[in-house]
This record gives structure tokens, C-alpha cells and sequence, in this order.
């Protein structure tokens, strides 16, 4: 009773499903941020539930961990199979299962990226609206709780999974919620599973809220002097109920590192970029407001437009950033912090946090969600110097005591895994230990992604 | 270690703010529905979290079973002491902690009510705006995650509570959420409560998401010769992307008890009863848009109004409907069934649930917030004939059977209580025994409501 005597077990069944060739274990031992390479002992990759089920019920027999793995791109160390014993890595479980148009959902498989389900989406008219930065797979979105630019008007996978089919750590299959809009039976299950990070129960499907595309959309971008100007700008919009898709903000670091990476020509100064969607009215009559209030709060150079080809050069600017960001700094790799506060103290926030940083050896450009309260600093720190990264931690953890003190989240949407695992206490309190019990019921072998999340036993 | 010794134990703590007066007791055993009165052994008003924490460590310790009493407005007889014991009446926490006008948010104590709550924000120019029929307490909405008209643009008590401070059922005092929009930390403890009925903790403080009071609003009503024609609008309605803050059914027979309660002049036919809220502009062009659907769809007098007066009186013939219909039949008692299906099979179920009402000895109005796929027959009995009560339970249970058939729920918004505990089963599996489970760590006496939505030992 052994990973060992599992992988044998697992071995019999998967066939070539199972791998523990060293480039697929290196493949998945690979995390997007500082945690060192941890390679699980064996990569399974499931078809069907039924493999899912086989999988666990061997797993939970041998008491071998198993660490589910989408894209890979979850930023505390989610996937990491820290325990060692197995990576489940769902990418070919990445079916489109069915489209209902008149019911505004659909059901996939968690292996299939936003991205794919996009493109299969664009002919209906529908769209699926939740975007983390990276192609990241439905399945890790709805462990991670993720979200994204469009969060501010659609809300975060909690708002966008309607119901989840679950292989239990026994390898029981359960469902949760219904396709109904809403339902007042019995505990949220699905809210329950949605974030928390494979060590609860593992999604093998999910039935997701889309929403209608947009009959019109525009975008906007402005440069403001001071970034105090600029979040003093989102918050007033906010405020206001002006009805923004998007709000994102980037510092002035951050449009020099994408004028850098992309020849691009904007002013080396904090922006907003903004999008709006609704009736070709609506979109012209709320640009307009926010023109206005732009205006009267020193912002710069706003002018809105519906063009697909302007609100794609705007984007590409916000979706290369992470990486322009990276380049900016040679050989450099990045620590992203990420917290959420009440709107009202976010100018304070990301003040402090400029500061900080400023006086710190390493870089960190900021951007982020800011109409939801939430921002990054992409702190850039080089390997080969241990101080840089113990600086990046520091400037992380004052960060997190930063959104804890102004009533806020150590984690935004990025989540726990193993970054944010010695701040639960702090955030939490009792309500930690609660979870750990949660977990200990659903998971009594605690084989489920272990090493994240709850109270370590 | 009974009921008895605890109670001892309750009035030294507690003397008046404990009762086991007939008067008392009788007003803590009657539900708004069909259940056989059922008066708890005692009621205690805990009037500070404090207080609540010493009534609960006294009811652990000596097993005594505690139902939350929030307005006594629950439908599925929720808040019946079924078990005896204590039932913990909120009425003196009820205040109106904080206001955080720029946050968008107010932190309150359970025992307000929402029509308290809006009435002491009406100055601020913000609302909370989830609203099922009755004067509920905002404890007992989040208890029984409650929606309402508004539901189809705000949300449920899911999208509106932020956070909770929960008294556990040995004592402790624990906080879920934080005041942040959103957060990706942990397991999400708020929704895991919000809906949980009082059998997993009790609810002594909540942070409520609010909105700002709409600039302008529009409403209208319309008539349609046939039900099918009045729900195939809100389909289309929904299905176009209008965006309605409220589209209501209610049928001709609906329509006729308004006009014998309150002399108004509503045909006797289907009606749509509609609101918008926005910017004028964004009013006006939704309005217009809507009104021409529903000339497509053979609707009758469509007309909008941004007038209060005009809107006052459409609102209050939404609002007196249930009293409408239970004035409809003299001496009748009201049997109210909840069913939510997806969108695109509502017209169907609506159809096959008139059919079937109309085969059955009783008169079951039917109306409903149409736009969730959630509606209701009221259907009237007479106590002294206890084959109506059969009838309607009969008829209750294949409105059941008919939301799981077409992929739907149980209970769209009343919620699980005693009256829905025989379908949980059938609508949720395995996933209703891993209710069970959680229930069993969180209250391992098993004293926090007993009788209610888990399996029963
Ligand atoms: C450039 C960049 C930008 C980003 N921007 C954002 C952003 O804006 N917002 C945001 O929220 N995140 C952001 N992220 C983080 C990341 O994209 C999200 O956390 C994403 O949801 C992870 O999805 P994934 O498929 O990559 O999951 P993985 O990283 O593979 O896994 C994440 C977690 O989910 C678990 N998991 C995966 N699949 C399943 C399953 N089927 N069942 C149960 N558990 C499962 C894993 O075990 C792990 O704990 C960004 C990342 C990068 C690199
Ligand atoms: C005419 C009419 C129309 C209605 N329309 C709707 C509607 O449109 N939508 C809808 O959702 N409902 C509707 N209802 C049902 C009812 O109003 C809701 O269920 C409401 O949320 C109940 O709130 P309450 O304060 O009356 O709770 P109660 O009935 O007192 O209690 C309900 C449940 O919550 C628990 N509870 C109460 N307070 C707490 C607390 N502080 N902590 C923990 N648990 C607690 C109780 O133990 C009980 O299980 C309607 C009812 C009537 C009579």
C-alpha cells in the first residue's frame, strides 16, 4: 500500500494512458512562478470519467496522492504534486459535450481551454466571459475560483459554473447543481467545489453560464500623471454605477515594458483601458460619461471607439503585458503577488505597495482588475541571487498583511496552493480549521492534491 | 444531559430575554404554510452575538435541539422546533450595524428585515435589492438563500451576501468572507451557509452586497389571450438579451383575485408584469425594444411608465397577489409549490402544471418570476377536506417530478425544509448524503435545526 504498489495497479489499467517518462514527470513538476521543480512519480492522462473512477478507487486504495493538472498555469504552486504519486492531467478531456443556445449554457469537459470554448462558441452568438490572462483549462479555472478582466460585469467562475459532475477521493461520482438559473436545495456543493484547488473531489465535467455576445463594444484607453489619479478614476466609476465590462489598470512600468516588447507607443505613464458592451446606444451614451469623468479627473487622451481593430491593439496591450513585463527585466523570473481590497482603499493599496516596492532592490510594474479591488505586482526577481527572491517574499507578505488591515483577501483570484497557505490562519481564523474538517469528511486519506489550501496534518 | 436541564440552564443566563409563555410558544410553532402547528419547548431572543454563543455552548452540552426564527416567513416549515427545544427568535438583532456607501456595502444583524434595511438606505441612494414576497428577515433570506422579482438582474442571497459571522454549533464564533468583491481564498465558507437553513450554523452578523438605486426605471404589464404565449415572451425576452431588472407572470386567475381584493380593472387574462432600470436613455430604448417583442408575441395594452404612481400600482398588484388568492377562496389555507426549470423548457412546464391543476379537484393559481424559469401555484385548500390537502400534495409532487425530468430543481427559491426532504434523494444522489457528512462535522449532536434539508439518522 504504497504509491509504489499504486502506479503497479494503475499501470494495468491506464496502459499508455500512464507515463513516467522524464520529460512528461519534468512536463509536470514545471509550476508558472518561483516554487522549485517537483516532479509527480507518474502523469495519468483520463479519457473518461470511468478512467477518473478506476483512478481514485485504486488511488484512495493505496493511499497514493493525486494532483489533478489542467493547463499548468496557476501561480502558487496549485499543481505541484508536492506529495509526490500521481498527476492527472486532463487534456484529453477537452470535449465541447453540448451547446444549449436557449438556455444560455453548456457542458464541458475541464480539459478544454477558455480559449477553445471560445472559438467553438463565436458562430452562436454566445461566449463564454471569465479570463485569467493565460489559456488556462475550465476544469483549473473552476478549482482556482479564477476571474479575470470581464469579472467587474460578469463575475468569477462562482458566478459561471451552474453545476459540476465530481469524482469523489473514493472514486464515487456525484453531480451538483442543476441547469436551472437558481436553486434553494440543499448546501451550494458546486459553490464548495468551485476553488478549492482538487482537494475536495475531482471536476470531470461542468455545465457553464454563457452569456450573448455583445451587439456592440467599446473600448477606451487614458494616460494619467499620477496613479493616484488613475485608481481615484476607477473608484469614481465604480461609484457611479457607470456599467464597465472592463476596467484594467496598468502602471507606468508596464506600458514601457510593452513599448519595449512590442514597438508600441504609449505614453510611459499609468493607463486605464476600459471596454464597454451593450446597445450601440448604451456603449456611446455610458463612453460618454466616463469621457467626462475622465476628463474631470485629469486623465489623458481618452477616446473611445468601436472598432475591432483599435479595441484589439488595446487588448494585446493588456494580454502581453505579463510577458513584456518578463522580457523587461533579462533572464529574470517573476513572483506575482496578487490581493483584493474594499474599493474604497485601493488608491491606499497601490500606493503603499508603489512604494514599497520603489524601495526594494527588484522591480515590480503593477497592474490589475481594479474596478473589482484587485491588482499584482509582477516582481521580477534574477535566480542566481537568493536575496532577490527573500525580497519578493517580503514585498508579497506586506502586501497580503496590506489587504488583510484594509479589510480585504490575501488572495484575489490567483488562490492558495502553497503561497498563500501560511496566511489562512491570518484571513480566516477558526473558518480555517472548519475547512480542514471539510476536507478530512471528503478526503479521509487525504490524497487529494495534499501539501495545499487547508491545515497541514 | 435533556431539554429540560438545558432550559434551566438558558433562563439563569438569559431570565426574560427566555419564554415559555402559551402565547409565545404558539407564535414560534405556526408556519406560513400547511404544516400542523408545532410549538417549540421555549423561545429565547438573544439580543448580542454573546449571547448567542452562551445559549449555543448551553444547548451542546446538553443536547438540546435550537431552530433560528428569523420573520417565520418560510414556506416549507423551515423554522418549526420540530424536535422541541429552543426556537431562537432574531427580532432584537436587528440593527443596522454600518454603512459603507462607498464600498457598496452594509453590515447588518439578521434579525432586520429588508424593507427596514431599504427603508434606512433610501437616503444613501443605494438598495439591497433581493426581495422574496414577504417582509423576511435578512438572516432567514440568507438561510434559505432567497431570491425574488429582482432575482433575473441582482442575483440571489448567493450573489448578495459577502460575508457572515456564524456562531458554530458548539459555541465558537467564526467569520466567513471579507468585504473585498471577490476572493479565491479557500473553500467558500459564506455560500456553503448561505442556503444551509440553520442546520449548520447561525447567522449573527451579514455583509450585504448593495447597488445604487437606478436613475431611472421604467415598468409596464401586458395581457396575453394564452399562457403559452406570455411565457414564450419572457423566453424570448431573455433569450434576445434584454436586460429586465423584473419580468413577472401572473395568470387570469391571478388577475381576477386582484380584481376582487383591491377593485382593480386587470383583464382577466395572463399577464407579464416588466421593469427596467438604468439611464433614462438606456430605459426608454429597452422599453421600446420589449414593447415591440411583445407585439410580435400577441401581447395586448403593452404600455411603459416611468411615473412612480403608474409603477406603484403595477408593483402592488404583484405584491398583493398571494393575499389576492388566498382571499379567492373563503376559509381556503395555501399550499405553495416552488419548481425552476432551464428556460427553454418553461413554457412546457408551465403548460403541463396548469393541465394538471385544472384535472384537480382544487383551484392553484400560478404565477412566478418567469425570467429565473422559477414560478408557483398557489394551490388553496380547505382544512376540513382533508382530500384536498392530499390533492395538493399529489399535485405538488409531479410539479416535483416534472422540474427534475426537464434537468431543473426542486425548489427554485423557498428551499428545502421539511416539505421538499423526500426529493433531495431524487434530485441530488450520492451529493445528498455528502450534505449529511458535512452536517455531521459541523454539528456532530446534531442539535442545529434537526428534521431539516440532510438525510435524517
Ligand atoms: C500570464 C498569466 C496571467 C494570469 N492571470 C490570471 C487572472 O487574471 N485571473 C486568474 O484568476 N488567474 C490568472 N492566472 C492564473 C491561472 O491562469 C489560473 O489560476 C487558472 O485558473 C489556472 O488554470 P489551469 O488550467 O492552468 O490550472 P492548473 O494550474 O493546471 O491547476 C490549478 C489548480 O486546479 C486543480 N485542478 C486542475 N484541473 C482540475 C480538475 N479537473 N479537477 C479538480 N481540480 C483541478 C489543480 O490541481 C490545481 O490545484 C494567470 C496566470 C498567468 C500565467
Ligand atoms: C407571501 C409570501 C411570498 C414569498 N415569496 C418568496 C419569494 O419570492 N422568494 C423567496 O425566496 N421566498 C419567498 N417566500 C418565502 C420566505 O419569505 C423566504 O423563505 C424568506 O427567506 C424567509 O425568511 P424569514 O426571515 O421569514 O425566515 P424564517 O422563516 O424565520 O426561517 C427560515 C429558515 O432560516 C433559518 N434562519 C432564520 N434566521 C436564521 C439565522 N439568523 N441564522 C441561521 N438560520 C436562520 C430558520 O431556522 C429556518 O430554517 C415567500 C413567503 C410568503 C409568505
Amino acid at each position: 500500500m504504497t504509491i509504489a504498489t499504486a502506479l503497479e495497479a494503475l499501470s494495468t489499467f491506464l496502459g499508455d494512458r500512464l507515463s513516467r517518462s522524464k520529460s512528461d514527470l519534468a512536463a509536470h513538476g514545471q509550476s508558472e512562478s518561483y516554487f522549485l521543480p517537483t516532479p509527480p512519480d507518474a502523469v495519468a492522462w483520463p479519457e473518461t470519467t470511468e478512467d477518473v473512477t478506476e483512478i481514485m478507487r485504486i488511488c484512495n486504495e493505496h493511499g497514493c496522492p493525486v494532483t489533478p493538472w489542467g493547463a499548468g498555469t496557476s501561480l502558487e504552486g496549485h499543481a505541484l504534486a508536492v506529495r509526490g504519486g500521481l498527476s492527472l492531467d486532463f487534456s484529453r478531456m477537452n470535449a465541447l459535450l453540448e451547446i444549449h443556445p436557449e438556455d444560455l449554457d453548456a457542458v464541458v469537459q475541464p480539459g478544454l481551454t477558455r480559449e477553445e470554448l471560445n472559438r467553438d462558441l463565436r458562430a452562436t452568438g454566445l461566449f463564454f466571459p471569465v479570463d485569467p490572462g493565460a489559456n488556462a483549462s475550465l476544469g483549473g479555472m473552476a478549482a482556482t475560483r479564477a476571474s479575470g478582466t470581464t469579472t467587474v460585469r460578469y463575475g468569477t467562475m462562482a458566478d459561471n459554473v451552474l453545476g459540476l459532475q465530481i469524482v469523489l477521493a473514493d472514486g464515487r461520482v456525484i453531480r451538483t447543481g442543476t441547469r436551472a438559473r437558481k436553486s434553494a436545495s440543499g448546501y451550494d456543493m458546486t459553490r464548495l467545489f468551485v476553488g478549492s484547488e482538487g482537494t475536495l473531489g475531482i471536476i470531470t465535467e461542468l455545465t457553464l453560464r454563457l452569456h450573448g455576445q455583445p451587439e456592440a463594444i467599446s473600448a477606451a484607453i487614458c494616460a494619467f500623471d499620477e496613479i493616484g489619479a488613475a485608481v481615484d478614476c476607477v473608484i469614481a466609476t465604480i461609484q457611479s454605477g457607470i456599467k464597465v465590462a472592463r476596467i484594467e489598470f496598468v502602471d507606468a512600468a508596464t506600458a514601457a515594458a510593452v513599448n519595449a516588447y512590442s514597438a508600441g507607443s504609449f505614453a510611459e505613464k499609468p493607463h486605464l483601458l476600459i471596454e464597454f458592451h451593450g446597445s450601440p446606444q448604451t456603449v456611446a451614451e455610458e463612453s460618454q460619461r466616463l469621457g467626462e469623468l475622465v476628463d474631470d479627473m485629469g486623465g489623458e487622451g481618452f477616446r473611445w471607439s468601436t472598432k475591432p481593430e483599435d479595441r484589439s491593439a488595446l487588448w494585446e496591450m493588456r494580454h502581453t503585458a505579463y510577458w513584456a513585463i518578463l522580457a523587461s527585466r533579462k533572464g529574470a523570473r517573476a513572483v506575482v503577488t496578487d490581493l483584493c481590497v474594499p474599493i474604497s482603499r485601493l488608491a491606499e493599496a497601490v500606493e503603499e505597495t508603489r512604494a514599497d516596492i520603489a524601495a526594494s532592490p527588484i522591480p515590480g510594474p503593477i497592474l490589475g482588475h481594479m474596478g473589482d479591488g484587485n491588482f499584482h505586482a509582477i516582481l521580477l526577481i534574477h535566480d542566481d541571487a537568493p536575496d532577490e527572491l527573500a525580497a519578493a517574499k517580503a514585498l508579497s507578505h506586506r502586501m497580503v498583511e496590506r489587504a488583510l488591515r484594509m479589510g480585504g483577501t490575501v488572495t484575489g483570484e490567483h488562490g492558495v496552493g502553497m503561497g498563500k497557505l501560511d496566511y489562512m490562519q491570518a484571513e480566516h481564523g477558526d473558518a480555517w480549521a472548519l475547512m480542514g474538517d471539510i476536507k478530512q469528511v471528503l478526503d479521509p486519506k487525504g490524497i487529494l492534491n495534499p501539501g495545499k489550501l487547508v491545515p497541514q496534518l
